[in-house]
């Protein structure tokens, strides 16, 4: 028995409506490994002036010491309106490593600006000693954009497109 | 350096505000091992009778594969309004195994009625021979209630109401 591939070829369209999923999400849901299991929490998630997912977590959270000891993760976006059926929503999950950005690292500066920029809120807490920013990269992408519609994107299907 | 306990005592209204993130949610975003990596999805979220979680899942998603080959995983439910901070907004984490059940089970008659009669559009699907039934046994699950009121619960904390 052979089983049909899931995934349909890559158009413009899915590329725009991920890009569009990353740019509009302001908060994800992180997967991580602790002690050798998944773990889901709820991070905050705005992106880099390259596209990237940006986050600032917590030292108290438990997701950011299970990253310290194993940075591959991944994350879901894309929220379901409030009406109709949650599936048929769009969403993509970004398989990702994430890498810490040290206060006292050269892209820190530029990177706090753009992340207080987006979520301006975040300024009552991003110099607290236990927050830090943190950045992913993304190895690959799954997009769902509904029943039978699925995609699998790599990196270059996500480059922000220029000036945004 | 001591590191403060991040969770607070268990209480009545934890345990309330638990329960009520569970039933009242209809999709979560489930993560599973992936081939060792951590991925994170989205699923349909009902309960059982006993107020267990119960999902309908295809075989055509990696998600339902990863679950057969490894049953352990997390799934996040708790969903933010449109206004505010998303993060302010509470969600539970739930650690779990995922059971599946099968069609010519004892228990797959009922829990099939049960499933439709909280989700009735799920008719038009329910029955196609790629999709089954899960129900998650919880080991633990953790709780935000908002910045830095998280809690640590286990089963017994998270029993449905009698007559729920």
């Amino acid at each position: 028995m052979t089983k049909r591939d899931p995934f349909r070829p890559v158009d413009a369209e899915a590329r725009a409506l991920a890009r569009d999923l990353i740019n509009g999400a302001t908060y994800a849901a992180l997967a991580v490994l602790e002690g050798g299991q998944p773990t889901v929490t709820r991070v905050a998630f705005a992106t880099t002036p390259n596209g990237a997912p940006l986050s600032l977590i917590s030292d108290l959270s438990s997701h950011t010491a299970a990253l310290h000891a194993n940075p591959t993760c991944s994350l879901l976006v894309g929220e379901p309106a409030d009406k109709g059926d949650p599936l048929t929503h769009p969403r993509i999950t970004l398989q990702a490593k994430a890498r810490f950005i040290a206060r006292d690292s050269a892209e820190h500066p530029s990177l706090r600006a753009h992340y207080l920029s987006l979520r301006p809120k975040a300024k009552l807490y991003i110099d607290f000693g236990d927050f830090r920013l943190v950045r992913f990269d993304i190895h690959t992408a799954l997009l769902n954009g509904g029943f039978g519609k699925a995609y699998k994107l790599m990196p270059d299907d996500l480059a922000a497109k220029a000036g945004q």
